[in-house]
């Protein structure tokens, strides 16, 4: 399984995913899931990805393809398409046939592989967006009510984002609410795993602006994780029934 | 959805379950989920119910029946058991058999209306001892290493359990957190809902010690729901990254 996160702030955007991945208990990796692309000052677009390895690593790979294309166009390349709305479309149609290409092959009636996205970005002059594409390639985004999304293993992760997460959350809060969401997450379940992978896109800057990897170990998020518990314990233990 | 929670303590037993039940978005209404079957002193056995509501009902209709039939022997009978182990195999092979009945009358191919349950009780001399039965009608049981179970909708309200509840929580601390627990739930997952049931069976008591509804807007629930809330915004606020 996988965990990702997005937060969509007034000030910028947080993403977090994991690294995990499993085909059988007995087959585990680790693999990349949050991808970017951008022309910094221009337009920024991250990915995460969740679900089958094979569909979102080809997807990734044809996204990828399409901005290089020498005759890339704004219906085909994600750096060109004329709005973040045309960006997720060209994710979600991506993501379709690619799964729908080996579905055919192996006549699985629409069940092969199914994965799904969260694409967060902004280009000169426009919003920031964040969109969650489902399996099927249609898509739902990110708003004020709902400043979150998340993909994967998402419950467990869930109550904290619930209680903390505003469009007012400052960016480092951000970051220290999806690693807590993350935190819960590993804590619950195995499949779900180290190392993490955080960016940070600040609002208007059209790049990413914060990029970090924590491996396992690493002693910030220890540090972190262990002063959560703690704190959570000692709470626990002075709140009245 | 439901969600249904049992602690298995050195103290005793704490259960908690909700009552919403919902067929479709428009068809929501509040059934007890919890039920207990006892000879004060002698044995105490609770059941906590998920899913198909025309399962479980039935499977708890059976068992009192069973209970109440005049010919009502070892095999037969939850109240004259032998053994908890027996109790779980006799809740299992009935819960099957009502499910099989109707998944065979509609040729649904084994899917009809799946329902788990918790089973906690003691019989005198006995130890605690407590289930979790499938949809299929086998089960596990609660240990020391994994001192809770959860049946319905789980997921949101596993953190806290893993982080609070150990073998030697008491069961004042063990009330405390199944409804932190519930209340996580309630917060992520409309589908679950007040009122909920409390029940409380302490050590070697062979009753059911203690056991309380908490309707909608109950004062104390709401309290601890508040303080839990504020504790956890403050410490968010307070540990470092």
């Amino acid at each position: 399984m996988t965990y990702g996160v997005g937060l969509l702030l007034n000030e910028g955007m947080v993403l977090l995913s994991d690294t995990r991945t499993n085909a059988g208990i007995d087959h585990i990796s680790s693999y990349r899931k949050m991808f970017s692309f951008e022309v910094p000052g221009e337009r920024v677009v991250a990915i995460l990805t969740a679900g089958s390895l094979s569909v979102t690593q080809a997807t990734i790979a044809k996204l990828q393809e399409a901005v290089e294309d020498p005759e890339a166009s704004p219906e085909t390349s994600i750096l060109l398409a004329p709005t973040l709305l045309k960006v997720a479309e060209i994710v979600g149609a991506t993501l379709w046939a690619v799964r729908d290409a080996v579905d055919q092959r192996l006549r699985t009636g629409g069940q092969f592989g199914p994965a799904s996205m969260i694409v967060a970005g902004q280009r000169k002059g426009g919003v920031m967006r964040m969109f969650l594409i489902y399996p099927e390639g249609n898509f739902i985004e990110a708003t004020e009510d709902t400043p979150f999304l998340q993909i994967g293993e998402h419950k467990y992760g869930k109550p904290i984002l619930d209680r903390i997460v505003r469009p007012d959350t400052s960016l480092a809060d951000g970051q220290k609410a999806v690693l807590l969401s993350m935190d819960s997450t590993l804590r619950s379940n195995l499949s779900v795993g180290m190392p993490l992978d955080l960016a940070v896109i600040a609002r208007d800057e059209c790049r990413v602006t914060q990029q970090r990897r924590f491996e396992p170990g690493d002693a910030d998020f220890r540090r972190t994780s262990e002063a959560w518990s703690k704190a959570l314990r000692s709470s626990f233990g002075k709140i009245p029934l």
